[in-house]
């Protein structure tokens, strides 16, 4: 009931980075594509099957080295539900090998329907006297801009299944701070709902002093990562924007507490896009994203100390 | 590249009421769920197959009454992939009887993420040199936290296919006001989000005066209707909370312009439950969501002239 089963497989690993699945047409080496193109023809449950074989070799080269990986919802769906079926098979095989499964859903919604949304990423489904988990990740991304109603049923189902959430604090995007940066009183918006979260979640900390409810915050604003990791002592900090994104190693520092702890980093382009420049065309997929995690891990355990 | 396609739509069928498509499994006629659990046991999918029966039978009872439909997402991706296809099944039935379709999918990212989902719900993707249209809905719904990054990618799908948006601004939930009614300078948070939209899409403005960035604004908060009515003249409002949710045709009526345009609003339990209160365990479903949707529609458009 707290963030402990993540922080252990990163104390494991000494690697607090995770790695973004996130399959586009363009990332897949083309011998790939071409093997489920010939069996199936140019479909979506042709590019469904090889990003599956992709993302399986990836995790083959990854589970030794990272704690974590991040599947983002977005391009799996972009396949329709072949694409969907992908993703469930991608958590449960990433799940197989001992890591930590993110579902990058960014989901939003309120009593009921967010209980719905929970219950299909992190619970269970009744049909009849049968229980069915249809996604069973191990922790996914909320939006908080509905307020506690949006998070109370997350929470809920993360209290009984020993899971986590990270909800949008403070994110990496350029635009970020249109809505975010703004000051109520003589807070602002991020600062607030990243205060709102650690209230809502502080009866789950666990034993490193984390709760179960973690937040995103960019590495590409890395004074107000400093600020929130001063702000928020009992939350976990998921950190997009580093490597292919512009945020570096130095930029993420402020992320950790004295231990080392408190965050974890993502990478996706930059360890999964790797064979793109190895002029080997893909054949070498899995050692270039091997050799880039490692690099990623050497670049950001230097600030963990 | 606007919102005329829906308002032509709720003009022909003299309804500014859309049905949500909420299933779930204690809403369907239990003699719709036992047929298909003869066929394919306690299975996710045999509750799938139910569902779209269920849909459809709703579909064919509403599509001469109301303009449009609202399938929840979450209630779909609950059942797995094969639920996934139900709402990509129901989507393509609906879209068949004329019905517009908003697929109410909350989702919320940025930068290629965003134009993914985008590209997912209302556009294409490409395998080989096929164009695929995974769900083809008419509209979505968004959240727009991480500011204009997470919003242009679906504006510039929308203005290629002739498609709109709904953005979350004011919602219907009770603790919506936690983070939306914060006051920043002079303005609350979901009037700044709402100027933002109305700025964004200002030059997609239709016949009507309408642009194809609408607003999802809560029938349970009157008075912010009425002040939001009056704040954004070219955004279309997507109005939840009436009925079952406690919001009453008098709440909504401040949504609409002088013309009784300028919103529609959305029932979910309230009709496709109907049949739960005519103690015909169901047999009459369809009767009785339509008997359902006619009231609904004469209990608003009281307030449209």
């Amino acid at each position: 009931m707290s963030m402990d089963v993540l922080i252990k497989k990163i104390i494991e690993k000494k690697n607090p980075s995770v790695i973004g699945l996130d399959p586009r047409p363009e990332y897949i080496p083309p011998h790939i594509m071409k093997k489920h193109v010939s069996e199936k023809g140019e479909t979506l449950e042709a590019a469904a099957d090889a990003y599956f074989d992709f993302n399986r070799g990836l995790i083959d080269a990854l589970w030794e080295i990272v704690p974590a990986v991040k599947p983002q919802s977005a391009f799996y769906e972009l396949l329709g539900p072949s694409g969907v079926e992908t993703f469930r098979r991608t958590v449960a095989y990433a799940k197989s090998k001992g890591l930590y499964v993110i579902g990058d859903i960014k989901r939003n919604d309120i009593g009921s329907t967010a209980q719905a949304y929970s219950e299909a990423y992190l619970g269970a489904v009744k049909i009849g006297d049968t229980l069915y988990k249809a996604f069973d990740c191990d922790s996914v991304t909320v939006s908080a801009y509905l307020g506690s109603d949006g998070i109370k049923p997350f929470l809920d189902v993360c209290k009984r299944e020993e899971k986590t959430l990270f909800a949008l604090v403070k994110t990496s995007n350029k635009s970020s701070g249109e809505l975010q940066d703004l000051t109520a009183g003589k807070d602002r918006i991020y600062e607030l709902v990243g205060k709102m979260l650690e209230d809502l979640s502080k009866d789950t900390i666990g034993e490193y002093g984390y709760s179960l409810c973690g937040a995103v915050v960019g590495a590409t604003f890395p004074n107000e990562l400093v600020r929130l990791r001063g702000l928020l002592k009992n939350t976990f900090f998921l950190v997009p924007g580093y490597g292919a994104q512009g945020g570096s190693a130095a930029d993420v520092a402020g992320a950790f507490d004295e231990r080392g702890l408190g965050a974890v980093v993502n990478s996706s382009r930059g360890v999964i896009c790797a064979w793109t420049k190895t002029g080997r065309g893909g054949a070498d997929y899995m050692e270039a994203a091997a050799r880039e995690a490692l690099k990623m891990k050497d670049d950001i355990i230097r600030y963990c100390n």
